[in-house]
């Protein structure tokens, strides 16, 4: 079993738009969806980029697709040797995980076709495909190859304006809607054929045809060069464009190809992890990194991840509360330049932050649900489709999802943590540290006549519950938030002045002495049993299985959450919430405590979210059982293999690949498995490995250095590389 | 024009459940709904008992409906002369408003049936009718006459056990399901026809069958006694009425119609009102009067009045604040010892009201948004069926609609401040009022770093829009409350013993301290262009028409409110919420305001709720749109003749009779037009007489004396009768 490359042999039209998401290319800058060369909008063609949003009148906010440069289609005897225009007699989709490498081999009877594509890791900019075209039959061959704007978008159109250039490299270039954003793609080719070549501009894109007799056992060869650069890369797109096409065309497809794959063996050699003793659950992790290190942004320092990676617009390119709770571990254990990539991203938010809070009276820092460029909120109000009425719904995510600031504080403050380098929280995450507490100040509320405070009407992890009060996951973030704030003042102890300044810049003298008292009054949990009441009140709901639950759906695609939902009036929740708290805070609760939670709320859980499993797995690896954990791992670690994971929130597609996850498989394998623990660069390791592995392998950076564990069933090992 | 009667020719069957509200008789003890004499279940026949709760498994708990003691069907010829399996001749049914009788005179045929049907107002237990029955032809009679228990129930059965007892005095005995109270139901005949008689026992009642030969021209009379006691009257509630029942059958129909008719006069010596100059103003007027005052507890001194008055089991016959604050007014006014049992049933219902605060977390009353016997609360956690998935809906009336405590607080200090009386604050008035201010110290929160204080998450009077924060009439009803608290030290000033005594009783002394800070830090709300913001965010909600939203229906049952209804994430609004506020704290806004607040909100306002015109009809007088005014009056006034108001909220029945439009109809009258204002015992006129009225006259209780007011264009007076 090669456990680096997943194969589908067979050609199925229903699993188009998941096969997009599975056999994704990408390398940070743009992802592109793992279609066929030949397809059209019918197949959900993409290439999504990172961080360009657009916005079409009053649709969604959402990231753009570029204009497809790989586009190549054949013509032979005037028949269309393409997808879905013509049944093949075989059909194999592959890619290698290990650099990144989409292969489709289809052979259509007279001609079979096979062409790998990749995404450059070493050149952001960089797309390019080889293609193989093996006659059976002598005839005339029609190939148009070129850029094709017939591509995917849910809330589009978002570009306009477009201009094309002919000759020996293509060129398109458009502008956004909304910000005038230009958006540039050049196309060169090489070839092996010699034949009629002409150009077309089409609607739909620019083409160059190449018309040219075949013989019968005849293999034409050629390979596309495409380039992708935006007006937020430098001022001349389109020519920086059509350099970079012609750079790759002259140093030829073997070298990029060569160039690709040394960058993902560099990113290997930081943070491979391997599992020996069961080949099902290797090849997933391979693969759940693989999706995870495509999509991390290393071509600049102040990106994040949008919840659905680079393979669509769902979710609209927005990043979440994932970047800071499921991704960050992977890159901070493993690549820490990226983790500081996501958290330079909240710094660079804080503006939109504050505003945020501002729109809803509240000082400090309030960030965004689903935050688009600068931390601008993408999240609208009514954020789902009611099947039965086709009304957009209220929903509260935007506004009572509060526990989003303390997840930021949290990762800031466990960079430094973890690294025990402070240099992040003097870029700028410190005072993100302290506007997130100040936000939390106002948001505390206290009755008149009582000295506790609450958190009253929010959304906890558990989104099928909409405005609770004291969610035990939030309270206990926002206490974490409101501790690191003031752990501040030991972190610069030796440098008191830093603080001062910063204090002085905020103007944060009052809310200084606020936060111990605010520390103190914040409500925690009722217990009962060893729980933890997940919200207040919610003990009292109906407490019916999740079948039943199930059993009372009357449309398969209805949202499960809110008070018209099958789930929001009962204890069934859609995911980890007490149980995620325990997870990110594990000194906090006894193994005991771990325990009774677990029993509790996993037979509860629907596990609606592809966040859930990863948290529930890691809490089963703490109280042994590891059984269970290595189901989750397996459920966690091949979501976008498998293609699992919802499709639709009511009427609204949320599918795609799964980065949470992917990283979520990281975490339980390393913090997990191994029970790794860093604190101050320290490494600690308390290995609970499941019986299906024999030997876990992984590497890590700290302090700077490459580390290499080892863990087995008799012990474990740490070395430098 | 009969001023005092309403008449309805024709049949109709399909208005069935219209008229048994439209041509109901009461006394306060108990409503018969305006159905025909030979009624079955089909026809929604009720004898409904105020203050009489028994609840049915998990169903609603609801009021029980008595068994309908003045039953009767007659057959001839073996054919039925009896609605709906004849159709009439002719159906003409009336009630004289006057005296509470109820008429029905169908012709059949071969027979003619004339009835005359009352509820005693001078003896609470007592129903009688009369009957004749005029023969065009000649032929063999069969009357059935008797205590059926075919009646109608909404989520009973509610009676069980039933023991009958036949002879010259029928029995029927049942007890309750969930208490165990006995229901008693006795009959007795007079009649002036010899037959034979007949007893029989069916499976729906007790009947005694008199059969005999009929001449054509032959009139044969027969006048029926009923009584009705339950356990909650005595200890034996079968001898009790049938004891009644022989008495009244002793003394005659005549004697029972009279004694009636004097002490309905009685009544109208104390409130009647009239209009002239408009007979449909005048018929509207002196109806709504009827249905409030048949339905005024008048046999006990601690009773309040159902939101749907005696009608039927409706909003499960609970106490509403309607009765507060719409009806109230009418009764403090008039008959001000009814409106003492309306606050004695509050001050009885003080340990409901404690354990429901207690119930959320709170100290002090948090009084039952609907109010069953005891304070018991009857409203549950979810309230409306949605349409379109027929599920049961969250609803947040019971949680959120946090005025109930500050209406019944401010009915309490109005009793005052209106009578000059503190005989109802010594008896426990004082006390509700505390109680009510200390649930609002707990009810409001402090952000930890802001002065002000809020009352978040509630629902306002418009219940379109839930779970909203800083409910411009909920916080301004609050502070009501607790300023009403801080004026007991003004009020007892000269027996600050007292105070002290109810101080120590309810440990009060932190809760003086707290109150004057509460008053100050309560949130007011924002004003933009003079427009009070009905709640934080409404202006920032959709601003559409009310036929935008009407139109965006695609159910006509289906429920406007809430997050997934149409209205609530719009500016309509169910019902008057800031103009309701200005109609009951006149004097904390300016004449400007008013105008400025009804100009914004009435286009804005639904009105799907009978309880919004009244409240824009008093300020339509303040600003002087005294059209308007006459048009919300005669709406207010009529309901209940014409059947008006909405029937359903999504899947659940909601009709029935509307005390509170009929108590509206009288403030619209005598605050309104009149500019009635009573003081300490003085009374103040402003009139603003409409064009439509040449004079209006009432009739007022102050300082124990009959006082006639009278206004015309040219002026008033006030004489003492």
């Amino acid at each position: 079993m090669n456990l680096w490359t997943l194969e589908k042999q067979g050609y199925d039209p229903g699993s188009v738009v998941d096969d997009g998401n599975r056999f994704l290319i990408a390398n940070g800058y743009m992802g592109v969806r793992g279609t066929v060369d030949e397809a059209d909008k019918g197949a959900f063609p993409a290439v999504n980029l990172a961080g360009v949003y657009d916005r079409n009148g009053d649709k969604w906010r959402e990231p753009v697709n570029a204009p497809n440069g790989l586009f190549l289609r054949l013509t032979f005897n005037k028949e269309p040797m393409a997808l879905p225009h013509r049944t093949p007699r075989s059909h194999r989709l592959s890619i290698d995980y290990r650099h990144g490498i989409f292969r489709r081999e289809t052979d259509f009877g007279p001609v079979r076709i096979v062409s790998e594509r990749m995404a450059s890791l070493a050149q952001p900019h960089l797309l390019a495909s080889r293609v193989q075209l093996a006659f059976r039959e002598a005839g005339e061959a029609e190939l148009a190859t070129g850029i094709s704007t017939d591509i995917w978008d849910i809330n589009g159109p978002h570009l306009f304006d477009f201009r094309y250039e002919a000759g020996e490299t293509l060129a398109c270039t458009a502008v956004t809607g909304e910000k005038g954003i230009e958006v540039a793609v050049a196309q060169a080719v090489s070839r092996n054929l010699d034949g009629e070549e002409s150009f077309c501009r089409e609607e739909k894109g620019v083409l160059r045809t190449l018309r040219f007799h075949a013989e019968a056992g005849e293999t034409v060869t050629l390979s596309l060069f495409a380039a992708v650069f935006t007006g937020l890369d430098g001022a001349s797109p389109v020519d920086e464009a059509k350099a970079l096409c012609q750079q790759a065309k002259a140093a030829g497809t073997d070298a990029c190809f060569a160039e690709n794959a040394a960058a993902w063996e560099a990113v290997w050699d930081r943070c491979e992890a391997d599992i020996e003793g069961d080949d099902e659950g290797a090849l997933a992790l391979h693969a759940s990194q693989y999706y995870l290190n495509s999509i991390a942004p290393r071509h600049r320092n102040d990106l994040s991840i949008p919840a659905r990676g680079l393979s669509g617009q769902t979710y609209k390119g927005a990043i979440f509360w994932d970047s800071e709770i499921f991704l960050f571990p992977m890159f901070v254990h493993t690549q820490p330049e990226v983790a500081r990539s996501l958290l330079r991203y909240r710094i660079e938010s804080l503006p939109g932050a504050r505003e945020k809070a501002a729109e809803y009276g509240y000082r400090g820092a309030f960030y965004a649900w689903e935050s688009q460029e600068g931390g601008r909120e993408g999240c609208t109000d009514f954020n789902v489709v009611d099947v039965f009425t086709h009304r957009p719904v209220r929903t509260y995510f935007r506004d009572k999802q509060i526990h989003i600031s303390a997840d930021v504080a949290y990762a800031m403050a466990q960079y430094y943590t973890i690294t025990g380098d402070r240099s992040l929280l003097e870029a700028g995450g410190a005072e993100v540290i302290l506007e997130c507490a100040r936000f939390y100040l106002g948001r505390m509320s206290r009755q008149l006549d009582r000295e506790e405070a609450d958190l009253l009407d929010v959304i906890g992890p558990d989104e099928y519950h909409e405005r609770v009060s004291n969610n035990a996951f939030t309270n206990a973030m926002a206490r974490y938030c409101l501790e690191s704030a003031l752990k501040l003042k030991e972190i610069f102890a030796d440098e008191l002045s830093y603080l001062a300044a910063l204090t002085q810049k905020l103007g944060y003298e009052k809310d200084w002495a606020l936060l111990p008292e605010a520390v103190r009054a914040l409500r925690r949990p009722r217990i009962q049993n060893g729980v933890l009441e997940q919200f207040d009140g919610y003990f009292d709901l109906e407490d019916c299985t999740l079948d039943e639950v199930r059993s009372r759906l009357r449309d398969p695609r209805e949202y499960w959450g809110g008070d018209h939902g099958v789930a929001g009036t009962t204890q069934i929740i859609k995911q980890a919430d007490v149980i995620a708290l325990m997870a990110l805070l594990p000194e906090a609760f006894t193994d005991e405590q771990a325990a009774a939670n677990y029993a509790y709320y996993e037979p509860r859980t629907e596990h609606g979210s592809s966040l859930s499993a990863c948290m529930y797995a890691l809490t089963a690896c703490r109280i042994g059982r590891l059984d269970k954990a290595w189901e989750l791992f397996l459920k966690t670690a091949s979501i976008d293999m498998t293609g699992g994971g919802k499709q639709w929130a009511g009427e609204v597609y949320i599918g795609g690949t799964h980065p949470a996850s992917n990283g979520g498989a990281w975490m339980i394998a390393a913090l997990g498995f191994a029970g790794l623990r860093v604190r101050q660069g320290m490494i600690e390791l308390h290995p609970r490995l499941p019986k299906q592995i024999d030997r876990l392998r992984f590497r890590l950076t700290v302090n700077g250095a490459v580390h290499e564990v080892t863990v087995t069933h008799s012990g474990y090992s740490i070395k430098v590389i």
